[in-house]
């Protein structure tokens, strides 16, 4: 089981499991994938993407339940949940639904974020219902004993142990998080804090399953070589025989106040050996914006540090020599509002502090110049392209689906994107850096080496 | 209504209301307050501590009740219902309680906190029934209409306005406050966030008071000219009426986890002409403390920086001339964890940087090379007879005995606490300041004048 923490860019998730299938040319103009949308009688609602470019499928089933929907002092149970869902159920043993995977040559894997939990499999589409199947046993028939729920604690613990604790880079983000966001949840972290997640019980999961492992609290995608009837008839033969479950209470959660201070967080180890600082600020996400902001946020990133031509990377690594990279990224697809990030670090001689002061600059020019319509149409035709090389990976794909629709976004969303994209102006762009890069209204995290320490 | 948000040394509030009865004169040595301690059939607690040096008696309702209780997203409900308690009831219109205060020469008011929410009058000793039969009364019978609702939640909007978001050092403290605790629930404003205390509504309202507004959940103290035996008389016939309450959820909240970097939170404000700093560090309460440790981080306190005579004083305002004021301050009555702060601001053409470092060295001093025997007795000595000057206030005496008890204190911790403070060793006040005063896991603040902006 893997538990992805960063998001990538539109939303998608990085995720470790290989594809199965065969190696996918990239396309440089997008195919016709046609989403088909509907919802079982038992409030499941099903999107399928025909994808015949090669014989294999993907299926996703999304839960709308993330670490964000914890309860207080509860962090890191929506991740365990996400581990306890491959013990045994009353009809499969323990390992029988990943073994039936591997017999085929297929792959799984699985990962929570603030606001979903998913699991996905990718096998040849002559086993799609299998996996339907076993995925909808699992959505209601887990048996939670105290000893599956002890043994499963231990894994994450020492989840947390080797991926956070021994991490520096990790240990400075989950504090940096918790200052960005001072009353939204997703200053939590998802694989939670180490004392809340020594105290997880059994009682504790079964009232999570029995609150969120529901069809009417999910999202089946489909995509590959499919037919999108042939799908549905399969769902209402599999998901369709689970019971809808009570209606849920709407995802109404606290939200951040107006930040008023410039916040820095640090952290020197001894095992770090090259500075590094990432700047952050509260945005808002496309679920929480005003039409065309968050596309024009989404531009923002891409012209000032999307990749080697943008700004950053140009001024600071290629220009000014000073910079081993400078970035900046805009985690578009949350249920709430969002975050905006710089960062860089320094190469050779330079110093951090002035690898900081030559993104800030960049980012005081765009505030105070805008950015010109020659760089803002290469922007949205990268953009653009990017969402096509996007569908390219068939998981990734499915993804995107995934995650909108679980972040209370719809198929349109994702369709009408590339025109809405395209309608941003480079006004709307200065705009968004205007209101929201502001300098002194900011959190800053540095990670340093150990240095002198006076004290 | 007031709302207090600080606390004064050993936990007492420092309220507003001025005391009606006549000036007491200043102690020398501790008269004996015995207090009686019992409780009442319907699991209402009563403390009276008999004071005959004037003919007037304070008697305080303590709800263990606070912010740090509020569900998340309705921050603000718990200082919201201590204004509520203020409106009609089923047998008293509204203002008819204050009038009644008044008309016999008395004084009352409120306060909020995060661990609970307190209402008081300090009256002559015949009226002290009909007081008790007045806060009775509100602890059940209060008519929450949406008229009153919307009326009052206008009120504390404007409370939020004119105390907190027109106050640099206002808004400065809330984010620190929630850059300091990340976890813990004193992350978040007494008064409350603005958008979530304007959805306040009626029926948070009355959920909040059918749960918390109980005799078994509230404490009853009682200080002044008057008997213990009379006073249970007249508890029973007036609280002892109001029908027990279900039980309550023990008071388990998140905790903290450990803190790994340093941090600061930096205000810029045009309204600011001396500029400040203050940082903090989690350390344990009384509640939350081993034995002896928080009687230690008492005494590290005031060696540090309790007054005149305390090492940041001397060193910074008199020796160096370059603090206008240099100071520490130990918040130890709270049920959870709670904070340790140092702060100071420059005087003169001083530099705001040259005083953090100055006090810096002078908490290094104290890890390194701790303190004196001398210096601990003399802190010994002004710690014990603030606890005596303390008592000389009645209102403050009371307070005492409310916030412990209701911060999960007794009776014995206050009667024993002079002695258990004698107890402390030199090598104990060291160690802690060695634990928790580490520069470079702490929480600063920095409230600033409006500078040129290089943006």
């Amino acid at each position: 089981m893997l538990m992805i923490l960063q998001a990538l860019r539109i939303g998608l998730l990085a995720t470790a499991a290989a594809l199965a299938g065969p190696a996918l040319a990239a396309l440089e103009s997008a195919p016709d994938f046609s989403a088909a949308n509907f919802l079982l009688d038992n409030g499941m609602e099903v999107v399928v993407i025909p994808d015949h470019r090669a014989p294999i499928v993907t299926h996703m089933v999304w839960y709308k339940i993330g670490s964000a929907d914890e309860p207080p002092g509860k962090s890191g149970i929506a991740h365990f949940f996400e581990h306890l869902m491959f013990k045994a159920t009353a009809n499969h043993a323990a390992g029988e639904f990943d073994r039936a995977v591997s017999e085929i040559g297929g792959s799984n894997n699985a990962f929570t974020s603030y606001d979903y939990t998913a699991f996905h499999e990718t096998v040849p589409p002559s086993a799609l219902e299998q996996m339907m199947g076993f995925e909808a046993d699992r959505m209601r028939n887990l048996i939670l004993t105290d000893d599956v729920i002890k043994t499963e604690r231990d894994v994450i613990l020492e989840e947390r142990r080797s991926r956070i604790d021994s991490n520096p880079q990790a240990v400075l983000d989950e504090e940096v998080d918790a200052t960005l966001w001072q009353n939204q949840p997703y200053r939590i972290p998802v694989i939670g804090w180490i004392q809340e997640m020594e105290q997880l019980n059994r009682t504790d999961a079964e009232a999570f399953y029995d609150s969120y492992y529901r069809p009417n609290n999910a999202v089946l995608v489909v995509a590959g070589d499919v037919d999108p009837d042939a799908v549905k008839a399969m769902a209402e033969r599999t998901y369709g025989k689970v019971a809808r479950g009570p209606d849920l209470r709407p995802r109404i959660r606290p939200v951040e106040p107006q930040q008023n201070t410039k916040r820095t967080v640090t952290l020197t180890d001894a095992r770090v050996s090259v500075p590094s600082f990432s700047t952050q600020w509260v945005v808002p996400s496309y679920h929480t914006a005003k039409p065309g902001e968050a596309e024009a946020l989404d531009l923002l990133a891409e012209i000032l540090g999307g990749g080697n031509r943008s700004r950053l990377y140009q001024q600071l690594v290629v220009k000014q020599g000073i910079a081993s990279e400078a970035s900046a990224f805009f985690q578009s697809t949350m249920l709430d509002a969002t975050n905006f990030t710089v960062y860089g670090s320094p190469r050779g001689d330079a110093k951090l502090a002035d690898v900081e002061a030559a993104v800030d600059a960049e980012i005081g020019r765009i505030v105070k110049d805008g950015v010109t319509e020659n760089e803002l149409e290469r922007a949205k035709t990268r953009y653009v392209r990017s969402m096509i090389f996007l569908r390219d990976k068939q998981d990734d794909m499915a993804s995107m689906y995934g995650s909108t629709l679980a972040t209370g976004g719809n198929v349109k969303d994702i369709e009408e994107r590339p025109d809405r994209i395209r309608k941003v102006t480079a006004e709307e762009v200065k705009a968004a850096a205007a209101r929201y890069l502001a300098l002194d209204r900011s959190t800053t995290g540095y990670l340093l080496p150990q240095q002198q320490v006076e004290q």
